[in-house]
């Protein structure tokens, strides 16, 4: 009687694609509803628009809401865009308080409040305070279902007082949070030392103070951090007084690093991390081409660099055809430095502090490649057109936007960050005029001046 | 009496870093000891070689272990680079098993057998079972440190056995798996049903079923993706016969994610997750030469496409000013596609079965966007030049170019993942390839058609 492992599950997706992709509904349906919500709104995720209308059709209404919570923005707003009031009521009935808090967004207002009056006075007051935090802080990610117990009482007692709890213990509890009678929080008793421990022992006695508490604005990239350092999967959050406003767990946290991770590596191409990859073709073409217009100034800026030299390139057009190449190695080089800083700004690694050493080292790195790399296109480019100057001219430009290109990818992402501009959204695109500029000026100028 | 909140750990850091700047070590060294072992890494990889040797000399011995275990590979590999076999038994001496197997490819073969000589019988064996599977594997990633019970027992007796078990229970245990007398998986205990249950009633009333045991095969990526889907802090492992081997804790499964996403990011300008942002600068330098040289191939492939019109831009030079506009609308477009198809095949969002779908989307997406900036481009490059031939030549080619853009965006990284190549790795350089030479051929291959 062993349980089956976990490759059945991915079976079930399979074979679900499957069904849908057949027609035949009635059997995905029974299917579907035996994945979890996360499981399903992965596989939303994956389904161009009209499949994705009939697999949300086949969804049990029960399981609606917390399959949206576990939706990206952007899929969650097209899905419930149609979903009138009493279809909300349904959808959020069975909710947790944070996971109602998500959706809360996409809720028209009268909607918000409808749900609010069927709550009593304390739900109510809890949810509003929710609502208060920013959806990006400590605050915001927390859960107010936290079991609470007195520092005084013994371990016997607290067993009893959790078996008569019974069902109601919030499910996945796996620490009671320490309180005194103002609230305020005192230490943490893991559940794993309750059970060890001696009964007779009282909690200040046996609860872990190593724990420190999360004030409630604490941003949630350094609430992510602080969970990894510490390799816990719960955390208490507190006001400013120290008074217990409930907890973080894992759960949470592991989707504010799957967005990091996202955020950083969408932006880099002006993308959200909540990009539906099957949003509509207007709203991606729209999207889409507020970048590209924003790629077009650099890209304009470079060629009317190379306008400032018309004369020249008519007469040696070699120019012409190698410019590309000094432009394309100092994008290059310049972005490995900058994706190397956005990361370390990111992992809070990089700080005013460290940035010259990063510099230095970059410059130095810069140069080296940049003199490697001049040998060996400056040798290629003076074989192909049988001319020494070009091979010196495009010799002499790599070295120089080499090293513009690690000083650009070193300082402008802290300086970006400074301005409080995005380094990974905007960083990239600077870069490329930075390259493109300083490699097509250095390439054509040093031509003007010595070959004409 | 209330306990500090979070803030205070930033300020030891800062503090700390100062310490460092001033040179003054002997309060670093107190300061330094009361972080946790993964602050201490965190601060390690942000500091520059020289001061982070001094640091490290400062560390106490029994939490080097530890440690290493949280650093990054270069850095752990840069600090251990000196350890002799004394020094690597002193850090090994405290580690539990699966950090231990994290370690052992940075040590000597001789100390490993040192260290596992050391071993009695049964944990020798458990560390070689524990090297035999892959670092990026359920095998690689689970803990032996499990507490199993039988189903036939009451809740009353597994209470009575972890209070026999004391100190000995595995920290941060939260769920107790059921297993039969062949070891065989049957289900798992969490530790709040476990309190909260009736005494009386046997674990296999209350045992839950739900948690499906993990492959110790299972690939790590895949790992992340159960805990994500399912909101769970632990999972049990088992081999192909059901059997029991061990548990993944979520704190592990966090670091997957991490390293998952720094892969994706860093992976798109050559660098590995693994990146020490202090590298020596030959180490540095080489590897950066190598992506430089293969962006090199690209640049002169492109090159040469140009080089075959230089009658053409000898006689336009209006076209060797425009021509870098249409090949970096097009780069810019493809790697939003790219970017989009990247990530969704990370998450396991786009296969086969969608990838049309996805097609054709962004072929739609081309197609308007290329129209748009084709008009806007043609304009302003038609009044710049002040020639409707040129205004109608970029247009053209700036459709076509962004065409092919969404269809190489699309496509490359799928075709790559079936070729077992890396597509966060390779997609880049080559679509760069794609939108450099269809933008240079379309643009300048109509213009001598036409022009001439």
């Amino acid at each position: 009687m062993s349980a089956p492992t976990e490759s059945t599950k991915d079976q079930r997706v399979t074979q679900l694609q499957e069904i849908l992709d057949s027609g035949v509904l009635r059997p995905a349906g029974r299917l579907l509803n035996s994945l979890a919500p996360a499981e399903i709104a992965h596989l939303l995720e994956s389904l161009p628009p009209a499949r994705r209308e009939i697999l949300w059709s086949l969804v049990k209404p029960e399981f609606e809401g917390e399959i949206l919570v576990a939706l990206s923005d952007e899929v969650r707003a097209d899905l419930v865009k149609d979903l009138d009031a009493a279809g909300w009521l349904a959808v959020t009935e069975n909710l947790d308080l944070d996971d109602l808090t998500d959706l809360v967004q996409d809720m028209p207002e009268t909607v918000v409040r409808e749900v609010m009056s069927a709550f009593d006075d304390q739900h109510r007051k809890r949810l509003e305070a929710m609502l208060s935090y920013s959806e990006d802080t400590a605050g915001g990610l927390m859960n107010t279902d936290t079991v609470t117990i007195r520092p005084e009482v013994t371990l016997d007692v607290v067993l009893r007082y959790l078996r008569r709890l019974g069902e109601e213990i919030p499910e996945e509890t796996d620490a009671l949070f320490v309180v005194n009678r103002d609230d305020e929080y005192l230490g943490v008793l893991p559940l794993w030392k309750l059970v060890s421990g001696n009964p007779d022992d009282t909690v200040a006695e046996v609860m872990s103070l190593a724990l420190k508490p999360l004030r409630m604005d604490m941003a949630d990239s350094e609430v992510a951090r602080y969970f990894e350092t510490h390799d816990i999967s719960s955390a208490p959050v507190v006001d400013e007084r120290g008074n217990l406003l409930g907890r973080i767990t894992v759960d949470d946290v592991v989707d504010v690093i799957r967005e990091e991770g996202e955020h950083q590596f969408m932006g880099r191409a002006g993308l959200s991390e909540e990009e539906d990859m099957f949003a509509p073709v207007l709203t991606s073409t729209r999207r889409r081409a507020v970048w590209l217009g924003i790629n077009l100034l650099t890209a304009f800026l470079a060629s009317w660099v190379i306008g400032q030299f018309q004369e020249t390139l008519a007469k040696y057009v070699a120019l012409a055809v190698l410019m590309p190449i000094v432009a394309s190695m100092g994008g290059i080089a310049g972005s490995q430095t900058l994706t190397l800083a956005i990361r370390g700004i990111a992992l809070g690694q990089l700080t005013g502090k460290n940035a010259r050493d990063l510099m230095l080292k970059e410059l130095a790195v810069g140069a080296l490649n940049g003199i490697i790399w001049a040998i060996v296109v400056g040798a290629i480019a003076g074989l192909w057109f049988d001319s020494a100057p070009i091979a010196g001219l495009i010799a002499v430009a790599i070295t120089i936007n080499l090293l513009f290109a690690a000083f650009a990818g070193a300082l402008l992402p802290l300086l970006l960050k400074r301005l409080g501009i995005d380094p990974a959204l905007a960083g990239s695109v600077l870069l490329t005029t930075v390259t493109d500029v300083v490699g097509f000026l250095a390439f054509l100028g040093l031509a003007s001046l010595l070959l004409i």
